[in-house]
């Protein structure tokens, strides 16, 4: 009887997978990026499955959680919030990165939760036989779309460890172009968000210039990752002003994003200052911002993002989606909560295409006109390819890294890179 | 298969049951209460219940928006907000009840939408075997706790349409306080509201004095439904200050009660100033309230209500509920969704000991020591009994009531009421 099924095991398997010398505000992509394969067993030998951030305090922090929450329903997702949040204690190394706010360990317990939830959710489904989707309330749409997420980069990593991408040098507005066109032509995206915080804000602005010339009416965004200083993003904002959808984080802290949005015309969008539900509500009162990017990662869940979606609405604000480098479990569960949301306004980021891996069966996720379909199987309508997790597990224990630290890297490169921000 | 199964037809029904002579700050109850009663059918035979408001012009808003939602999936609940959004016109006969805050026009889209959700997740939780709070995460606790809510009363109605009720008249301290005796004798309530703004502060106070003694260390609030200026509102605190758990609506309006926030260490609750998502965000701006009373009925929903309950932990207010005269399926919806939020903090109101008819199966819910019992049973966990809700529907027919008009009724004892607000 479903009453009964109760969880018997959680396994955690971080994994390691190839990633791209992409450059950001805080330094560059080490070759190996880091999630974390979540199991949940059920007593009727069921598998629930979830993706998340494979950094070793996070490793630590699910630990702590996992004991408290085998014997429980796979549809208690509320005991389940109740009992991590009062399980999950700090650990060390949970540093707060501004490339990666998933690692703040204020958050924590909610990414915690948001790991454990999907993973419930997907057993839910598959007892009841619906899509995720529909535990969320059903769709609103049957597809999802997703944004080109261009990144300067160089060639090939430092130390050659393994042979280059296939998209080359990305540095120049001529190369920014073409990696969009590449990207594009690739998935089908509708719109064109470009990683800044990099080079001279004036470089930067020439390659969206560059974009727009190439590629007229896609809507465009800028993320300097909040490298530029107040200053510099005001003075920025007018030639901006008319070729940006939205203005992404470009300077740091709530109340110097306050401060901005009272000199540019441009919406201000983050996945920097507001990232809890205690930002959004210190966020609404300065107005900070105009449009949120949610990331059911660390916001705690599927349910939590919807919960951010309406708070969103009745705030007046645009929600979309942030995302980290991830495979294709992360990528369902963004569509799934994606597909469920009235108000969401906008393409999501992913990451995806900078990935060649995958540890899900039948391979990479499928892209058509830039949005991914929802699926109409039973939970996350993905499954385990447990010979892939296998090999991206080895590669994990092989490759040395157990916490991200762009900066680290960037100073294989460039050894006196000071790493200071606001850097321009 | 589950995805298959559409909503075939929904029949509404409007009743009438016999309703106590209750005072309040707008006037008295007629002898008799509405509801409505939603039957939603489907492909495969089955039905989901629900239970709302009766007046004509909530009748005529759901009659609105049937036709756009039958075909739907019970599982499409994002699909039907969005279309009765879209649908539902303001009607005649809306008009702002201060006393019945789901009579608001601005909120018959969010009436409707309550209604139908309800009677969906029903169906869901009968499709999937599930009790409907596990549609909404899961139970953080088997019995919800309600309160013992006093009323001032006459022993009869005005020109006696049937045999009086068995409570008496309640005017006097004494005879508040023997009706709380009784009440709690016969359902074990162990907190007590009473609802004024009908006789003197001085008069009320002193009603809350005598429950204070006649049950010391029981939680107590008074509820003046906005009825007392804010002068008087100040003017009350100090000696409520030591005999309430919270000062509920004493005077009206967000700027009122913030500016009476500023005079009292009692906390404000309300079920008057903050009954919409936009008034939420207006009242905390504001620092109106610090407990919200919340009510499925107009807020949107069970999943509307979890959204509101996340709203109140991230604000820092407490959240509680409030109810008008209904029946056991929204006593099930109440305690369904009451079951599944962590943060509720206070027992709930409910006006159900003031009703002795009932729609279903089985008859009246039994309370054990204040509370209701979750039942574990698919869906709602009740049924309609169709020969009560035909009988129901015949009183409905004959009673003549179209709109509930407390003041019109109290003009029948004293012509010359003027049902000015705030009287005092
Ligand atoms: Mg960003
Ligand atoms: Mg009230």
């Amino acid at each position: 009887m479903r009453r009964d099924i109760r969880i018997t095991d959680i396994r955690i398997t971080p994994i390691a997978f190839r990633d791209g010398p992409l450059l950001n505000a805080a330094g560059i992509h080490e070759p190996w990026a880091l999630r974390a394969i979540l199991e949940f067993e059920t007593s009727d030998g069921r598998i629930g499955i979830s993706e998340t951030y494979g950094d070793a305090p996070m490793l630590a922090v699910l630990a702590q959680a996992r004991p408290v929450i085998v014997g429980l329903s796979p549809f208690d997702l509320n005991v389940m919030e109740e009992r991590v949040r009062a399980t999950v204690r700090p650990v060390a190394g949970a540093v707060e990165f501004t490339l990666a706010p998933g690692s703040h360990s204020a958050k924590n317990a909610a990414k915690v939760i948001s790991a454990f939830e999907v993973a419930m959710l997907d057993l839910q489904g598959q007892i009841v036989g619906a899509p995720v989707v529909d535990l969320l309330g059903g769709a609103v749409r049957d597809r999802v779309p997703y944004s080109a997420y261009l990144f300067f980069k160089y060639a090939e990593h430092h130390g050659k460890p393994y042979a280059p991408d296939a998209w080359g040098e990305g540095l120049s507005p001529a190369q920014i172009v073409e990696q969009a066109r590449r990207m594009i032509g690739l998935y089908g995206f509708r719109s064109i968000k470009l990683k800044g915080g990099v080079f001279e804000p004036a470089h930067e602005i020439a390659c969206i210039r560059a974009l727009s010339e190439a590629f007229p009416g896609m809507p465009l965004r800028l993320d300097p990752n909040a490298n530029w200083s107040l200053q510099t993003s005001i003075a920025a904002a007018p030639e901006l002003d008319e070729l940006l959808e939205y203005y992404e984080d470009p300077t740091p802290g709530l109340e110097g994003m306050a401060e901005l949005a009272r000199h540019t015309r441009l919406p201000l969008a983050t996945n920097m200052v507001v990232t809890t539900f205690d930002e959004f509500r210190r966020g609404v009162a300065l107005g900070s911002v105009k449009v949120v990017l949610s990331d059911h990662h660390y916001w705690g869940g599927l349910r939590a993002t919807r919960e951010l979606a309406r708070m969103c609405e009745v705030w007046g604000l645009g929600i979309s989606m942030h995302s980290n480098s991830h495979l294709g479990i992360s990528l369902m569960a963004m569509t799934h909560v994606a597909a469920s949301v009235s108000n969401l306004g906008y393409a999501c980021d992913t990451h995806y295409p900078w990935q060649e891996e995958e540890v899900i069966a039948g391979g990479r996720v499928a892209f058509d006109e830039g949005a991914v379909r929802l699926p109409a199987s039973p939970g996350l309508g993905v499954q385990l390819d447990r010979e892939a997790l296998a090999r991206l597990h080895e590669q994990y224990l092989a490759c040395g890294v157990r916490q991200r630290d762009d900066l680290a890297q960037m100073r294989k490169y460039q050894p006196d890179f000071a790493g200071t921000s606001p850097r321009f």
